[in-house]
């Protein structure tokens, strides 16, 4: 087992859900995606998030799943997964089973119902209680979950609740809030800040003192990349790359549509053995499909005057 | 096992999940709370809705509730189980799996993301390839899903998929919807309208055309009573029935709050154990249970000037 | 002119607007109705709201219509005028514009752009620069603007802008919120508690510390009864009162077709000339106008019975 | 008088409204403005949107910026007014007064009440009888509005309602649409179909049969130049061109935050004479600013490479 903690930085990637086209689980192409993963830059993985299609796998699959890529990781970095539940009942049942499997800790979105600040702040206190001495990671996605969380919010959870080790970040725009979170007294006591949002904004996020992406961007080198240039202080640099790339990030943040775009990359690039999405799902179209090859063999063309 | 029919009438109660204090599932409460709709009236139950508890249970608890429910009814009227999901594969395995334990039909509502008509349409055309032979249920209950669906709409779905044997309406207003769906041409064919909403406007729907209730009210003989009086062309006698408990009805339809409400005249009436709800749940102050214990007793009055 | 004080209470009433069929707003029944709800119990009045069919006017008719209001009222009562706009600079002017009229107060809601607890508070102070002296009204009513405020954010708003007087309650749920604001060290300083949701709540609402009503149901008596009994300390007599209209409250609160049936009883008691809405608006069909006559019939059996 | 037709294409920009740093209209600036876009390659103006600050005009003061803009423009090209409303007598008010004044035609978005396709339909319906015979754009915005208008919506609408020329397509993600829409069969008659989404998507957009941009993106030069170079077939060069400003459209399709960073934009090439937004408005901080014009001075790095 390999702890997230409040140091966790680099690239988490968000784990796509491999499927053959009858709707089955390609355990083949799972296993090639998470080599794939930690090949080109992975610091982490997260799984079984609030998007993509974990939603509709069954608890029985959802397990198997967890369980392969844990398998398949064998310790190399931490692998976070997804709780998100109406119930803390179930929230902590599957926490309990998947840190019991070697999971790294647990990522927690608020439900839509939770509106105020202090709403937001008294259910992370119930679910931390439900989740245990997991590490947890705050998901903070408005988009998805309607709810606004303000940095004061976070950082009265981040005071009240010591398992919360990291922030994934994906509010839109969000950059004040990285800088606001970052600024002395933003935040009672350092956590890591992951940020999501397909990494549209990744080298401005990172200059503002995030630590690195969570996102499934089909290229995760790009992430790796970006962020060590900005590390090593060379943010022309890391715009170079991150702009050679952002023509596909702009693909893959059209929501809805956007997890085909994802699948058909990874298919393009041999790591998927189909871009199948189960049922029901988005396909994507032959002119769609031909206007993301397109960008990926400019992309190509691209990183080559790049070297 | 007893299907649920196009012709299906009456009350299907929508159970409440009893629990602990501690949290547990309750299961005398239970069984005593499946007695009692069975005892006040209900021609059918519908179990593991979109709204409530049920989304707080695991899923082998859920299984276990439904086996329970069905053990306990042994047949003597349908048991419609909730099987909406973000993926046709775990509707289908849930419907296979409730269907065998002697279900009498499921109810699907529409995810969020299916706004325009083809949107919903091709969504049913899915879920129902993905159901089988199981009798569908269409939940149509906007405040809860945002989608908005047409009478039109719902037509052109009860033609497509012919295992659509009922209607939850739930649409608030609805009164319209009701007379357009049992107008000549309305419907290409007769399916059951059983309404939701707390029965808030029962009388009025019963008198459109509508075939019954399918909610949670905490007195199933009140809807029991109406109905036969609508059924009789008594309409004052309706209205007075109805009038007794509306200042009830409208504490339990208050959003987030009212299955609090619910569950605390369930326990005040005997029937549940104690009024606990799972967390994260809304718990009744001393305050509000006391103005809801206030028209519990003014309702007992009324009821006996009624008779 | 009468200025709103912190300590308004009774029945503001929110005024309907009338048209004629053709959609021109009907002068004659507008004093009518002016004189209607004063004579049936109206402590104040409220124009303008972000509800209803004002927004359907254009700004000159609007100023019309609210100086015709002031000059039938004639500093008889305080006159509240709606000024929510997304911009301070035309909230300003119209408060400036009414203010100078006579009017007694402006009312203000947030925009759904504001979310987080420092947002509306920022709000608020920001809008109480553009409004200057004029007394201010709270609209709390997250159904039709999605903003949640917690009674932690209103004591805030209260703190910091002295020209605040009132919060329009229209929470739902709501009673717990006006027992928190009641309780010892829920507000900072005295202001005036009037509630909407069409007095759906409003015997509950007396009972924990409101002042008033302040909505547009078509029986105003029925507030001012129910008030006055409270108040003297008959719970008993405040309910008889309540439950002997809620049939109908239940009927105005339909969302979208509620105005068509306030407009239909106003026209039936021979207020307004007729029912008409301005376009687009529902029209009441003939099914439902007869539930709503059959209601209206069965009222007057009732107040004579409780009389 | 140059009216919009349904052969409009090229970009119609959508204004900015510039202000004084004391919240006053800047009207120089505006003049400034409105020059510059024609002299960028303008094909149209599209004034007072639901989105940016035309919200937080005064009445007075939007009649008063429309006429400006007119008499500037002087004909040269179609100026499209926004006339949403509530209420269909304001709308056709104020459409009478902007088409008198030497609009091209309004431009019509649906409220968010408007939900399934038949309400959509009667909706437009109304709105064309309110506002005679003025060319109408249909504004398909569902991010903003909440309405999903689906192909075949619209297309219903094309047939009964000849006033509409043109739909401003804005769905996200929107590609699929317009090729259903341009496919044989789609639109009962050719009308025109100009893009916005700041133009993320123009190249795809254009490519699928679109006639043009419309949105305020702060360089309109691109729009104009990608427009050319996919009309003369070179779509490479389209990319490239593209995708050197993409960095920046990122940067203004932030919501809530974007229009500061257009207006920073505009300031710094020296159009406006402050970046100023009237309240309430976000202000662009410090950081944010100099991560804006590093991108503008790669931009003009780029750009020079491209030549």
């Amino acid at each position: 087992m390999t702890l997230m903690t409040a140091e966790a930085s680099g690239v988490y990637v968000i784990g796509a859900t491999p499927f053959s086209d009858d709707g089955a689980i390609d355990w083949n192409s799972l296993d090639a995606l998470t080599d794939f993963y930690l090949e080109r830059g992975a610091t982490g993985l997260t799984v079984l998030g609030i998007m993509g299609e974990a939603p509709k796998l069954t608890q029985a699959e959802s397990a198997d799943i967890v369980r392969r890529i844990l398998g398949r990781v064998d310790g190399r970095v931490p692998v976070v997964v997804g709780v998100s539940s109406p119930g803390f009942a179930a929230m902590g049942e599957l926490t309990a089973a998947v840190m019991d499997a070697g999971a790294g800790g647990v990522m927690i979105a608020p439900p839509p119902t939770t509106r105020t600040d202090d709403q937001i702040f008294a259910y992370y206190r119930g679910a931390a209680e439900a989740t245990g001495a997991a590490p947890i990671v705050i998901q903070d996605f408005p988009l998805a979950t309607s709810v606004q969380m303000s940095a004061g919010v976070i950082a009265r959870i981040v005071e009240a609740v010591p398992q919360v080790v990291s922030l994934k970040h994906e509010d839109w725009p969000g950059l004040e809030k990285i800088s606001t979170l970052r600024a002395p007294g933003g935040l009672p006591r350092r956590i890591s800040i992951l940020c999501g949002n397909g990494g549209c904004f990744l080298p401005e996020e990172m200059e503002r003192g995030a630590d690195g992406a969570m996102t499934g961007f089909a290229y995760p080198e790009m992430m790796r990349d970006v962020i060590a240039a900005v590390g090593a202080g060379n943010m022309d640099r890391a715009l170079d790359l991150f702009e050679a790339y952002l023509p596909l990030v702009r693909m893959e943040m059209q929501p809805g549509l956007g997890l085909a775009v994802r699948k058909h990359i990874l298919w393009k690039r041999g790591i998927l053995g189909t871009p199948a999405l189960r049922k029901p799902g988005t396909k994507l179209g032959a002119v769609a499909a031909a206007e993301i090859d397109r960008l990926m063999t400019r992309l190509d063309r691209k990183l080559k005057d790049l070297c």
